[in-house]
């Protein structure tokens, strides 16, 4: 199987501005990214990264494409290709195995609002079309080329990190992966209170 | 098995005040009970509502209690026991299954934030402490009992439905529920924005 994993490692997650200084937020995508490839480790395909900017990652194999997102990914599908978010760190190689194994000639991992966080396509009619509510319109793009789609469900797999509300999640779900380590590392912690809260002890921010 | 589902059928919701009035706050409560009962149909299972003040629904077992949740959970847990929250009307027989088949003296489906949504206690030591991050307080519970505690992933059991932006998960996803029905009749809707919003177009409101 190909995997595409899209990547922006220049100024990426600005939604974490409030909380994160660039270089912060650089280091944190990347740990994020190696989270994902470490899930995918021991499956035996061919991953692909696919990057807005020149990047290195170990040995992997990254290709430069600064179009739109949707463009970038729809000319690579072949054969069976999956495609996978970086920003979702909570995946592990169980969650990936039961995703693989999912029958459908489209699979779809939805994430928070209306996203797809990861999808399986088998058939090469099927085209990805990111934002505006995506996991929708992949649901009804399938339809329409009487495609078998079915929804894949993982909590994990949902939490694509965004906000400071989804560092919470990663620092309550994400002990032992990089970014939780990185996170902690600059002082992220839980904050117990009835409902939990993110705070960060580090007085060095901003 | 035993199945426990806690129910305030009075000024629910609170969170969501904001966007809908006190008496469609408790049918939207009441219709998501439903759907949590729909899906639990299949099942040959005792049921029991655990209800804060007096309410009738179908011939379904209430009991009112109106002690602290912990207390109202603990004092009936009895053999194999499942504590199901009512406001998580995504689920469905098919994710129960997988639920109800998922090995370990404890299971728990997590929900946003920290939450415990769906648990399974197979062990009579075990006692439910909700609030406070009760997800991971389970696990360290559990940890401390030496007693086998898995996590189930499931993304429609994670979404419990609190604020807002919940709503727009169940706009998303909930198609055919009676939530989202409700929900609809009363105006809200998906706005197709890069990213989806809920909007309510009903102008009676507020």
């Amino acid at each position: 199987m190909l995997v595409l994993i899209p990547f922006k490692p220049v100024n990426p997650k600005t939604r974490l501005s409030k909380v994160m200084r660039k270089n912060e937020r650089e280091n944190f995508a990347r740990c994020m990214l190696l989270d994902v490839l470490d899930a995918l480790s021991s499956f035996d395909c061919d991953i692909k990264i696919i990057s807005t900017h020149p990047f290195k990652i170990e040995s992997y194999d990254v290709v430069v494409d600064s179009r739109e997102l949707d463009d970038a990914i729809n000319s690579r599908i072949e054969g069976e290709t999956a495609v996978i978010m970086s920003d979702i760190p909570l995946i592990n190689s169980r969650i990936l195995r039961r995703f693989f194994e999912s029958e459908g000639d489209v699979v779809i991992a939805p994430g928070r609002k209306g996203g797809t966080n990861m999808i399986i396509i088998r058939d090469r009619k099927f085209k990805v079309r990111y934002y505006y509510c995506s996991f929708l319109r992949h649901l009804e793009f399938a339809k329409s080329l009487d495609l078998k789609c079915t929804v894949f469900d993982s909590f994990y797999a949902s939490v694509d990190i965004d906000t400071p509300d989804d560092l919470l999640e990663l620092m309550i779900h994400g002990e032992g992966k990089k970014s939780y380590e990185f996170l902690y590392s600059i002082g992220f912690r839980i904050k117990y209170e009835k409902e939990p809260k993110l705070v960060r002890i580090s007085n060095t921010f901003p």
